[in-house]
C-alpha cells in the first residue's frame, strides 16, 4: 500500500489542488537524463565495489582496534588522492573495550570428550567473568517473565531466548523488540541477582554464528557478563532445558561460562570527511554519512562498509560527472557508532557553531542491500516533496519516500531540513548483522553500486533544487 | 517512474472517469487480512526453504540424468502426502544431452607445468570435439564483427567475448542481447568455417565460474562445438589476443579444446501436477507452475528449484489456511524447460482438449529473490485491474504489475486471460544461472518464502476474485 498511497496521495491532492503547486517541482528532463547516467556510470564503475573490498580485508574496525587505524590510515589516503576540495578528520576518545580471548559456554560431560561447546560472542561492553564461571541456568522469554519469576533468578545465568519475529516484511521492525534483551538484557537480571546472562542472538537465519552488539549497564546494579549464542545453538540449550524440567533428564546439567572481555582506559577514533564545496551556497551542507567502526566478528561489510564506500562514492560520482553542486557535499565517516557514538556527537558538537549548516543529511546505515525507498525525520511537506521525486530514481530500485529515521550518526545533527536514511531491502541484513557472517563476499557489486546511485541522486536533487 | 506512472495512471484515469468503474475493485478488507496472514505464515513456516534444500540435495536435474530421477520421484511422494485433490504426472520424451566427463580449453605452455587451464563448460546440446581440437583463436565482438571479418574465421575457434551489460538497473534485459551468442554462435561461426566457439559467459558478476545453457544448431550448417568460458578466463584470453595483436606476444600461441559431450538417443521427462478443486468453478483452472529441470553444473536452486517449491507451496499455504478456492489451483512442474521444452509443448498439448480451461497462469523462473513486481502478457485492462490489487502485496514488496512475459513454461498455454510471470529483484539471478554458484546457500529463506506469499496472493485474487 505504501507505494501506492504515497503516489496517490500526490496524484490526488494534485487534482483536488490541495497541495501547493510550488512543493511539487516538475519534472527536469535534463535532470533525469543526468539521472539516468549516474545510475549507469554507478553500476558500470568498479570503484566502490573494490574500495568495499579493500576495506573488508582489514578485517573487523573495532573502535581502539589496530584494524581500524589502518582502515583509517588506508580511507584518509584514498580520498585525500581523489580531487576533493578538503578531506580532514576530527578526533574524539571514547572507552576502549577489548574483546580478549577466551569466549567459552560449556556443557560440562562425563569427560572433556563429551562436552558440548556452544558458540558465543560476548556482548560489546561487556565484563568479563574473571575466570570460570559454574552457575545454572534458567531460560526465559521476555521481561515480563523475568518480573513474574524474579524469586528464581539469584545466582544464576539467565537465558534470554526471546525469537526474532520472522512475519514481517520489514526486518528492521523485528529488530527492536529482540535486541531490548541484549541491550538491556544484564541489568534487568543482576538487579535480582543474575551472575551472567545469554542471549539468543539477534538473527534472522538459523545457523549457529553468534551476533555480538552492545550492552548496557546501569551504575547502581552490579555489572554482570553478557554473551550471545548462535539461533541454533540457543534453540539446542532451550530445548535442553524443557527436557530437564520435563524429567526426561535426570542428570545434573553443568555449565561454564568464561569470558576475558574488559574495557581498558580509552582509545582515539577519528571521523573522516571530505567536501565538495558548493558553487552557489557553499555554506549549506548536506552530509551524507555512515560509521567506520565496525564490530570485530566479521569484516563490517554491510554494517557499515557499505555505507562508507557508498558515502565517497557519492563524491566519486559527482567528480567523475563533472558536477559542479550548488551547496557543499560532505561526506562523513563517523567514527564509534557500535560502541559509543562518539563519532556522532563530536560531530555534532564541532558543527554546531560552524560558519556552514546543515541543510540536510543522509545516512546508510541499513547494509549495501538493493534499494527500495528512504525514510526521513522531516516535515510532511518535505517528504511529499522527495516523493515528487521518484521518476528521478526510475533505474535504482527506489521505490518510496517514507516518515522514518534518518540513522544514529546523523542523529545528534541539530537544524536540518531533513535527516534522512537510505532503506534497502532488509530480508538479508539481520543474517549478516554484527557477526562473521558480515564479510565482503555477501554484498554483491550490483545492490551495492545501485545503492551509491540512488544517494547520490538524493544529494543531488537536495543541492540543486532544495526543499 | 515505473510504479509511480502505473499508479499515477490510475489515478488519473480515475479523476478523468476514462477507466471503467468497474475494472477497479474496492478493497476487499477480509482478503486484506488473509493477504496479511498469508505472508505471516509463509514467513514462519520453514516448509518451502526445507523442500528447497531436499531438492537441491539431489544436485542437477538435467534431463535423462539419475538426479531428475530422484527428485521426481522425491517430489511426487512429498505432493501426494499432502492431501491434495489430485496428484498427477504427463510423460514425454526428448532428446538426451549427456555432458560427458572431458572438458578442457587450454593454453599449451613450453611444459605441461606451464600450461593454461581455463574453466570451461560445454553449451548444451553441443557436439563434442572428436578427441583433442588443436586450433588458432580469434576474438569476435558480436555478429556484425564476424560478418565483416567473415573470410578470417575459416579453420578457428571463434571467441565471442560479448560483454553482459551492467549498465541498466533490470539484469534480464541484459540477457536477450548476450545469450544470443550463446544460442547462435556455433551456426553463425560455423556457417565460416569455425571449428568451434567458445563465449564469454552470460554473467553479472567477476567470478571464472563458466555458465551453461543451451547452443542452437541449423541443419544445413555443420554442428561445431560450443563452451563458455568464465568471466575472468574470458577477460584474460581477450588480454591475451590483444597482446598477440599488439606483437607484444610473438610466440605462438598454442591452444587445444576437448569435450565429449553428446546427444544419445532419447529419454524420458515428466510433468508434476497437483491440483486443488475449485468449489464453484472447477473447470476454470489458473495454473502456477515452474520447471524442475536444471542445468548439471549447480543444484538449480534459483534456477528453477525455487519455483518449483513456490507453486508446491501456494497449494501448501492454501490448505494450510483452510481456504477452499473458487477455481481450481493447478501447480505444474514443467519437465525439460532448460534443453528442449517437451514438458511445456506436451502440457500445452495435452489440456487442449480436456474440459477443464486456462483462467490464468503464474510462472515463477526468475529466482527465489526478494519480490518486486509481476509481468503479464494480458490486455491492459487486466494489467489495470491486478494494479489495483497491489495494496494485498503490501507486506511481500510486489510494488508493480506491468506488461511483459509469462515465461517459457506457460507459453504454450492458448486461451488463458494472463499468461503471468513472477518478478524478483533482478540483481543477482545472472551471477548464479545456470552455474555451479546456483546453490542452496544462495538462497536466502526469507526472499523465498516472499515470492511464494505473493504468487499464493495473486492465485487467491484470481481465484476469488477474477479478472
Amino acid at each position: 500500500m505504501k507505494i501506492l498511497s504515497l503516489a496517490l496521495l500526490v496524484a490526488i491532492l494534485l487534482f483536488t489542488g490541495k497541495l501547493h503547486s510550488q512543493s511539487i517541482s516538475p519534472i527536469d528532463s535534463s535532470f533525469l537524463n543526468l539521472s539516468y547516467k549516474l545510475t549507469q556510470t554507478a553500476l558500470a564503475d568498479t570503484f566502490g565495489y573494490n574500495l568495499l573490498r579493500e576495506l573488508c580485508a582489514f578485517g573487523g574496525r573495532l573502535s581502539g582496534s589496530k584494524n581500524l587505524l589502518k582502515a583509517e590510515d588506508y580511507l584518509l589516503k584514498t580520498m585525500s588522492g581523489m580531487g576533493f576540495d578538503t578531506v580532514y578528520t576530527q578526533t574524539f576518545t571514547t572507552t576502549n573495550w577489548q574483546r580478549g580471548k577466551v569466549e567459552k559456554f560449556i556443557l560440562r560431560g562425563k569427560n572433556s570428550g563429551s562436552n558440548v561447546n556452544f558458540n558465543v560472542a560476548a556482548l560489546g561492553g561487556s565484563v568479563g567473568t574473571n575466570g570460570l564461571l559454574r552457575a545454572d541456568i534458567i531460560e526465559i522469554s521476555d521481561f515480563d517473565e523475568l518480573e513474574h519469576r524474579k524469586d528464581e533468578i539469584n545466582g544464576k545465568i539467565v537465558f534470554f531466548n526471546f525469537e526474532f519475529n520472522q512475519k514481517v516484511y520489514d526486518s528492521f521492525s523485528s529488530y527492536g523488540p529482540a535486541v531490548n534483551f541484549r541491550v538491556n538484557g544484564a541489568h534487568r537480571a543482576a538487579k535480582y541477582g543474575a551472575v551472567a546472562v545469554l542471549i539468543r542472538s539477534v538473527a534472522s537465519n538459523f545457523d549457529d554464528v553468534p551476533h555480538t552488539g552492545t550492552l548496557r549497564y546501569i551504575d547502581s546494579i552490579p555489572k554482570i557478563p553478557g554473551a550471545s549464542l548462535g539461533v541454533r545453538g540457543a534453540v539446542f540449550l532451550s530445548e535442553l532445558l524443557k527436557k530437564r524440567a520435563m524429567g526426561e533428564i535426570t542428570q545434573p546439567l553443568m555449565f561454564e561460562m568464561e569470558l576475558d572481555c574488559k574495557t581498558e582506559g580509552t582509545c582515539e577514533v577519528k571521523n573522516l570527511i571530505a567536501e565538495i564545496w558548493g558553487s552557489e551556497k557553499k555554506n549549506e551542507v548536506i552530509v551524507v554519512g555512515a560509521h567506520l567502526d565496525a564490530w570485530d566478528k566479521g569484516e563490517g561489510a554491510h554494517d557499515d562498509g557499505a555505507g562508507c564506500v557508498q558515502s565517497i562514492e557519492v563524491l566519486h560520482l559527482i567528480k567523475k560527472m563533472g558536477i559542479k553542486p550548488k551547496r557543499t557535499i560532505r561526506a562523513v565517516l563517523f567514527a564509534n557508532e557500535e560502541n559509543g557514538l562518539a563519532g556522532a556527537r563530536g560531530y555534532a558538537k564541532v558543527t554546531q557553531d560552524d560558519v556552514k549548516k546543515h541543510y540536510a543529511a543522509i545516512e546508510s546505515d541499513r547494509g549495501g542491500f538493493v534499494p527500495r525507498g528512504f525514510t526521513a525525520d522531516a516535515s510532511p511537506e518535505v517528504i511529499s516533496k522527495m516523493t515528487s521525486w521518484l521518476p528521478y530514481f526510475t533505474m535504482t530500485g527506489i521505490e518510496w519516500f517514507k516518515k522514518g529515521g534518518g540513522g544514529a550518526d546523523i542523529s545528534q545533527i541539530k537544524g536540518s531540513n531533513a535527516l534522512i536514511g537510505f532503506y534497502p531491502d532488509s530480508q538479508r541484513y539481520f543474517d549478516v548483522h554484527h557477526s562473521e557472517n558480515d564479510v565482503f563476499s555477501s554484498v554483491n557489486h550490483r545492490e551495492l553500486e545501485l545503492g551509491s546511485a540512488s544517494i547520490t541522486i538524493l544529494t543531488l536533487l537536495l543541492s540543486e533544487f532544495g526543499l
